[in-house]
């Protein structure tokens, strides 16, 4: 039993009286009166991370467009987007009002507009907002080119190619192309350009295949682009990206922007996928041993699918990593284990090879890597960020709902 | 256009026009005002749902304990629960501390304790929640004890009972029930009784199955409670249920309460299993056709697993329905359309039978009904329930984290 968790309401004066006597770390007493589970991010990881990203794509003398649909945070805000006029691409709208009502002026709406959404967007952008929308059909152009003309108001908008018969977007060679943009052109609607994700690229798994799926998303935008320019229509910008293509583009050329989300947590998928290490990766759940099943050789957590998620993205990969793989709580990998099951609030580690569990005392704490950091992410309120180089621990909430 | 979306600040005064010229229903105007994706809950059928419950356990004599860890509010704790003294099952803390704080006064965590949660336990406790705990362990039962006597408290406590290898608990047969009961009667901790869940009635799909699991359960508790009583140690009460197992018990003597959570909504991995029809689940996520992909005959929504849940609870069973099957705006099931995949803020809906998906507009409104309703309500922040027959519309807000 530990004492900082017998009094939680004193524990300011028991951190004065401890640092007082002996070297403690702070971020050691805020961790153990945490109760599990919870979400870990490892700052200086995270921090190294989006640096990785950055100097890739600012390489390429090409902007990148951060994705804030797996951080979510306004408090993490500031570590992707140097300042608030960065562009930003987002998965909701209620991350579009939480940024802008933070003063962050260049949004990207990357999901198919429904029309009904339409008086949202039109009401970030009479504030200020440089806000853009997605569509890929006719009949969005055309409820897209109504609202405006009814509205007496400009909605900037994407149209999305589909690069590799993924999920959304027109073929870029396809005439309904050339048909949207018209609809667009002629009822004034600001074409921003083209947009593409080359979502394909989860299921890559050598640097051949990942090049591929990156010039592929490459070629579509620019080919794209070149019909709407020789039809008379302006395309002023090309947007690509996920993590896996970001991280694999050989040359831009003709590319204005790239989007990319999972990068500053990584996950077990990426790390499958080949374009990081596990040890790279920044986001866990810390959970508590409850139990051990001596005839399964069985341990059970209290993280569940409601702390882990019940994503298995990893289990089309060549490792699968069941709901994750386990750390010990410095966040070292403990060899062979991994969460096999999940309930809503238990999850059950086994062994691949015999590992003795009962060595793993109830009441130990662990770390769970997430096969996918955005469905992990997306089960829990807040993060708490740990810096164990400069000792400090912060909270940032995460941004909820649509 | 929604007239309504156009102008969500006068909603009032909009209502109060229309109702003085044409009957309006306010439920379709509220409706209408919601941006998907969101929680739809039919009242009138949760209200029947919860009424075949409580006739089938009480008519047994028994106490119903539901879990809470479906529904999670406590605007809608009220229909769960009669009064603040009734019997309630939790699967977290963060549960049991706001029903206390609402009043209610008679609660069971029922995970397994991690021994640092005992503080949050006995703050409750002190406060006069008559709250219990459960342990399938000497570890735990010696750290209760040994919390107990530090503490000068009493905490009640569950001792789990494994009736179907299915995840935690003691065998009722094993040496450890008596060991780990003497550890806690010796250190004057209350032992409630002994409790089981029968997890292994999700994997069940006809009635003798059903009632095989059921009678699993129920005997064994009573032997676990027979070898403690014959050991002079006192277990006044006897634990059990699921929602599968408690909708087939055929008796029930020798069980004092019955535990159950899923069956206020219901949902297709019910169905499956054959405890209610398809047509009685209260719950569903209403969603917006956001595209049409003519080539492969889909239709995206913009409802992804962030809205749906990673949950795949189906795709054991006899019928597989993706990540949920997909109903029309009032409730109605379209035979053959399912939601085949889902991206983060994408689904997509595809057909088994070459369905004109191009009938379906974008901007349509539907309804998927969950695999799994407590892996789908966890995804929100709050339910619409909606009651047609009252015309009346209430936003229940859930309750999250741990």
């Amino acid at each position: 039993m530990d004492v900082f968790n017998c009094d939680l309401m004193h524990s300011h004066v028991l951190i004065e009286v401890f640092t007082t006597e002996i070297a403690v770390h702070k971020i050691d007493i805020a961790l153990a009166q945490l109760d599990t589970p919870f979400l870990y991010v490892d700052k200086p990881q995270f921090l190294r991370n989006i640096r990785r990203m950055k100097e890739k794509i600012e390489g390429h003398k090409v902007e990148l467009r951060t994705h804030f649909k797996t951080l979510k945070s306004l408090e993490g805000a500031p570590y992707l987007y140097q300042d608030k006029a960065s562009p930003i691409t987002v998965s909701t709208l209620k991350e579009a009002e939480a940024l802008a009502e933070d003063g962050y002026k260049n949004l990207t709406y990357a999901v198919g507009i429904a029309p009904q959404k339409l008086p949202r967007v039109k009401s970030l952008i009479s504030k200020g907002t440089n806000l853009s929308i997605l569509l890929d059909s006719m009949s969005q152009a055309a409820a897209v080119s109504s609202f405006c003309k009814d509205n007496n108001c400009d909605i900037p908008v994407w149209i999305e190619i589909d690069c590799d018969n993924h999920r959304a977007g027109i073929k870029p060679e396809s005439s309904d192309l050339l048909e949207v943009a018209n609809i667009l052109y002629k009822g004034d609607v600001t074409i921003r350009g083209v947009l593409t994700h080359a979502g394909g690229s989860y299921a890559c798994s050598t640097p051949d295949q990942l090049l591929k799926a990156a010039n592929e998303e490459k070629n579509s935008v620019i080919f794209a682009a070149s019909r709407l320019k020789d039809a008379g229509i302006p395309c002023p910008y090309t947007s690509i990206g996920s993590t896996p293509t970001a991280l694999s583009y050989a040359d831009l050329t003709g590319i204005t922007e790239v989007r990319a989300g999972v990068f500053p947590f990584f996950d077990l998928v990426m790390a499958g996928i080949g374009v990081c290490e596990i040890s790279e990766i920044a986001l866990s759940v810390v959970t508590t041993v409850i139990g051990y099943n001596a005839e399964k050789n069985w341990l059970l957590i209290d993280a569940g699918w409601m702390a882990l998620s019940r994503d298995r993205g990893t289990s089309s990969q060549q490792r699968d990593c069941g709901y994750g793989l386990v750390c010990d709580f410095d966040g070292h990998v403990i060899d062979s284990l991994y969460v096999d099951g999940a309930n809503q609030e238990h999850g059950i580690i086994v062994s691949t090879d015999g590992y003795d569990m009962s060595s793993i005392k109830v009441g130990t704490k662990l770390r769970i890597l997430p096969n996918h950091a955005c469905a992990t992410a997306g089960m829990h309120l807040n993060y708490q960020v740990i810096d164990k180089d400069s000792d400090s621990h912060e909270v940032w909430n995460r941004i909820l709902g649509w």
